[in-house]
């Protein structure tokens, strides 16, 4: 038996990913699967415990939540309570406070831990820009996002009357701005510049640089990559111009599942209570002894 | 009275940008500063306790250690014995883990905590370097230096038979592999050639790529400023080819003097011990209340 077993709740797009990095872990194994329908099982999970409620699975350690964002809250509340550690990647930004403060009580009652908002952006970004605020206190960052796909975005345009599919892509523009590149295929009897114009007016694209295309299909234009351009100028003591870039080029669902695992093994180093990704010492990410560790990257 | 009262151990190019870092700070304020001399006083520093010995010093809460390298443990040693909390900027990277192990056993019997090698590098890269071993275990990381001047590299050359003045500038050619650009005045009765030779034979320079100039003052072309560029292409899970970067162009002394402060904020959140950067929460280097830095940075 490997160190840790993690459950992963919710198997959709980022529980896969999960479960390719559970299966990269040296130190980690999977105790099972769960969601709703336990008998939809793909060839992926075929040999793997799948059940509806994680009471059913044996000596969990860790629960990796892969549910939607908005159900984190239940769901991390009922396995912490458990006693069960759970980490998860909600990434509503304004109300990661709350979150927090909400499962830290439950947490410390049942002697378990959260890891919470951990992925890229929350997550890894929020890192870079704590470490960058160290290194030049005084200054402005900005994280661009892009060339990718917004799940956020994607969800509204498909809300929109007249639209069968859609794909919202974010592009950078440098300082924050962002262009929005809106696909869609419009359903039978809408008129394609009516759509588009809604688009163009609803609250989420008013206030970018929106441009909407009507394409065939959708789904050919779908991929998973994504990126980041994090850039902060700033002052250290008394020095103006310190100039600090951070990039990445990533396939956004493996990176999110990836650290989900990084959190997980370092949720048991912690003590009992809620932690964003700032509150942990990096080096808890990491599989191995820490001198090695130490010695390898300090 | 502010929050933290730092003494600064040495009053060299560090120590001056220290002095800065802290009088940029809002939460710490100078308790002193300790020198060989303390009859030694220029300007910057005609209003401040300047002593020969950090036990004159009122309500130290912890040292700044801008001393060389080399003497770093023995003065961390007798610090931390006083239950004065110390930080540094000790940078042999293959003695590291001496160090802390060193440093840990007195902070731990006294009560008191070091912050050690914290500074760019070893320091904040190290930070990063681990940050993206947790997004991508598996891969290859290039930390690639300058344009800047290597003081290591500086000091081996002043130390060849001939040369009066020298300056190594490290060039980076990407995947760790970097050029050293010598610039050197010779001293009366040697020949440029020989030296020039001696130089580039020498064990710091033999294994890469070296120019040796002659110039008419090195003092002229010293500048400063470093750069890093910091590459990680690696594996998430199962996924290939996750591409980050961190670069940053900066003013070297006032960079380290910057997190060495940051440093010494945190070490007041930590248990009795020895830690590097890469065993401390991030936001325990920020000044300012938790929640609203998560509200902000997460």
């Amino acid at each position: 038996m490997k160190q840790f077993r993690a459950a992963i709740i919710g198997y959709g797009n980022i529980g896969k990913y999960v479960l390719e990095a559970i299966q990269a872990s040296p130190d980690f194994e999977v105790a099972g699967i769960v969601r709703r329908n336990p008998a939809d099982k793909p060839e992926a999970i075929a040999g793997l415990e799948v059940v509806d409620d994680i009471k059913k699975l044996k000596d969990v350690d860790v629960a990796i939540l892969c549910t939607p964002t908005r159900s984190v809250e239940a769901h991390a509340k009922e396995i912490l309570s458990l006693g069960i550690n759970t980490v998860d990647s909600f990434d509503i930004h304004g109300k990661i406070v709350d979150l927090r403060r909400a499962l830290d009580k439950v947490a410390k009652a049942n002697n378990s831990v959260a890891v919470i908002s951990a992925g890229w952006d929350p997550g890894s970004d929020s890192v870079v820009r704590t470490l960058l605020e160290a290194c030049a206190p005084k200054g402005i960052t900005y994280t661009n996002f892009g060339p990718g796909m917004s799940m956020g975005h994607t969800v509204a345009v498909k809300a929109i009357q007249g639209v069968k599919a859609a794909l919202s892509m974010t592009i950078p523009l440098g300082t924050g701005v962002h262009r929005r590149m809106v696909y869609i295929e419009v359903a039978d009897g809408f008129d394609f510049k009516t759509v588009a114009d809604h688009i163009k007016s609803d609250d989420y694209f008013a206030h970018d640089e929106t441009h909407v295309f009507q394409v065939p299909s959708v789904d050919e234009l779908k991929d998973m990559g994504h990126g980041v351009n994090l850039v902060r100028k700033g002052v250290s003591g008394d020095t103006q111009n310190q100039l600090f870039e951070f990039n990445m080029k990533i396939n956004n669902p493996a990176l999110t599942a990836q650290i989900l695992i990084a959190v997980a093994r370092a949720s048991f180093k912690q003590q009992a209570g809620a932690y964003t990704m700032i509150e942990l010492p990096p080096v808890d990410m990491l599989y191995g002894d820490k001198e090695t560790l130490i010695n390898k990257l300090v």
